[in-house]
């Protein structure tokens, strides 16, 4: 890479390298400067130099932010600390629309001057509310999709057309607790610490590659309802800390997991 | 309990209370010092008193420690940690026997002193050997019984017998990863977080009361190896807290839950 | 206590009690239900009891709950997040007033149906300032006053009058930085680990008694301005949680350090 | 670097690279294979094709361990837990020789094998005691020397020969509580979290670039010697974490901070 670097003028800020061993996957992250202006021209600089390893290449000036669509159903508090994070500059991302199966957060996106689209979502009608998501991943130009406790489960075929591009944040430690009211079986279960997880989705629910976790201590003195509480904490921290590591492309896939670049 | 305690010209210390809701549950921990010696009397005393409430009762002057008869196969690293930290007078705890169905921890054993019974099992044994664990208590009049990472599954009767009373280290987050090579199961699933359980032993294996658990962060770059190191870290401090709070009678048992006043 | 709480048809359901061995304070916090509905024979049946210990003590009916002032300069993350709280009901306390220096965040308070009140300081007008803050202590009934990122020096006299009703949030883990920027100074030295303190405020800046502390890891790669947004995360949940603590009376004072006792 | 790799026949497996900018300090680190068995021609092509940075260049066959010369006193669990762990195979060093100013660790060390040579200092001595250690350092060919609690301060002339050599563990969370007795001021100002530091030992005491710190938990309950047993647990792991990151080359110094390149 260095090479096709130094032959558009590059000098490299930064570098991380990774190889897989369980998938064989080399992963490179570098950051570099270059007095070369046309994207383009750097990028067959780079394809012409690795062209040998087929790799997945994906290259952007940092200015350029990655674009997000975020989902949400009921639940405010992933959506508003997401929003409040982005007007305090501690997101690298922009979100030009919130889609929601309800109507609920209308006013939290507008508030913040997002555009918000209701996309309500039935049995009959999953086929094509999910055809009128993808309808807006293009329009806005979306680079990937955040579930902030969106409530519906997106189907295979979906998760199949954008894979790595979902971010879902799961309110438990996974694997713990998967599917519904996870922190009900962590109270009835007496675990001591509760957690969340924020990761891709897959059309194999609850099992795509986790991208981060945390978790908070907790007691016998809690009930389920401030377990819900002190989740809610653990839950917007995990999901903001995923979503800024995917924009800066620091994820990448190696089968089942992924490789994280921390800053 | 109060009045029972001025009975006997008592003064309390130290008091701790909880009405699990669960459960119906009603805890209480209390410290105090008293004139009266005959320990029999102190338990009279406190009997009359709360006789309609059926309590289950446990007193015990703070110098008389909780006796544990420690269990282990192969692996040395919590047995290990226990006898240095019984050593250093961190743990409320006697120790006077160790028990294997190996011989490989005998010298650990003998080096600090505590000595050690090769209890071997195979399938055909099991009953008998478990017969003899059960001698072994009564013979060293053991209060409680720690699995040091002990490799057997102890019998539904086995369990049923001591109940509350048989603590186990699992190498897991509880529920994370139960049976066997929850390590290898951890790097397959790709989490940012391993952990590890200490929990009563009851006939439902990897299901019994959690006592403590604790987490540590892992990366991508970690293999198996590397994280069964790390675990054992893990390991060793969770199975030592677990110990000192039962010891100092810290933790009940309320259904499948526990109740732990912390210091 | 008991009988005290018995006299007036009361029934314990929660206690804890403390004796703490550096200064001789005994502590106590208990939960009950009575029939008596009225709070000043509850107290006069609690005094009467405890007369020989001239008790320092506080009833309160539980849906009563405390009220506090909320203080601000120009930042605003504590604010919103304490106010994002208080409309989830994750914190048990009414916060009628929100008084600032600045008029920045009249829109932050007035959004959430909070009064707003600008009491600009300046060296001269600190004392007129000072005594303006008492008087809406009084006229809001406010039973104590939360620093969130307020960014003035209380005078010693006010410190003196509002002992341990005063929280302040620190953004540096106490005693490590004191004093300005200490995100600064964390960066310059080099510290693997940045985090908040919630402490009551005496004349003493940055010495009053400890409420909670909590820690973020950070690493060579994050910047002053990386270390600022990593640590808004951990002032805020230090912060909210101090404050719950105080409202249920979780906190005691005693001397220089507190007690606390966790639900 | 790359082209020096490739010019020995090598193969980049694993890169970090990282420039500070705070001091301009460019690092990198490589792990890569090559046919080349002669290390001398390998460090003679890498030094060509950087000769124009003038760099500080450390080149070592992965199998061939660090050498560290641990240094005592009285106190023995970090030096027992650095022996467990080598004897495990988690630390990548070798230690041959274990130095104190007193005789009591001298079993310690030779039941794993090790040599000890007591070296007692005294204020008269300690220039004669210092000198000693730097004939030891080069008898044992010690790459560096691990301060596992060591109570004596080392002179400022020892440092500066041998800076970032001397690895020392401090019982507080540094820049929290210097200099002596940390656990008595930790609980004296009642903190609700202790830690330790690893750094890299300069003239200026406790302020040498940290290399690795951690807390736990601590509560009103727990006395001065709670925290001390606590304190133990969090010295021995971040002191062992520290030594395998300076051990693997993973830590290098930019002024009065470390660059650590985590795995």
């Amino acid at each position: 890479m260095a090479q096709g670097i130094v032959a558009v003028g590059g000098n490299i800020l930064e570098n991380a390298q990774f190889s897989d061993p369980a998938t064989g996957t080399f992963c490179v992250r570098t950051g570099f400067e270059t007095v070369e202006e046309d994207l383009g021209a750097v990028r067959r600089a780079l394809s012409q130099e690795l062209v040998s390893f087929s790799p997945t290449l994906a290259i952007r000036p940092e200015d350029c932010r990655r674009r997000a669509i975020v989902m949400v159903s009921k639940l405010d508090h992933c959506l508003v600390d997401l929003l409040y994070r982005l007007r305090m500059g501690e997101l690298p991302i922009e979100v030009p629309l919130v889609v929601s199966n309800h109507t609920d957060l209308r006013e939290v996106a507008r508030r913040e001057g997002v555009e918000f689209e209701h996309v309500p979502v039935t049995p009959d009608t999953k086929p094509a509310a999910e055809a009128k998501l993808l309808d807006l991943v293009k329009a806005y130009r979306a680079d990937f999709v955040i579930l902030a406790r969106y409530m519906q489960v997106l189907s295979d075929d979906l998760c199949r057309q954008m894979p790595g591009r979902i971010i879902n944040i799961h309110h438990s430690f996974l694997p713990g607790f998967k599917g519904a009211r996870p922190y009900h079986q962590a109270y009835q279960r007496g675990v001591k610490l509760i957690g969340a997880t924020a990761h891709y989705v897959t059309a194999d629910l609850d099992e795509g590659p986790i991208i981060e976790q945390d978790v908070v201590r907790v007691g016998h003195g809690q009930s389920v309802d401030d377990l819900v509480i002190l989740g809610r904490d653990v839950e917007r921290v995990v999901l903001a800390r995923a979503v800024a590591l995917h924009a800066e492309e620091r994820v990448m896939l190696a089968g089942p997991r992924t490789i994280v670049f921390r800053p």
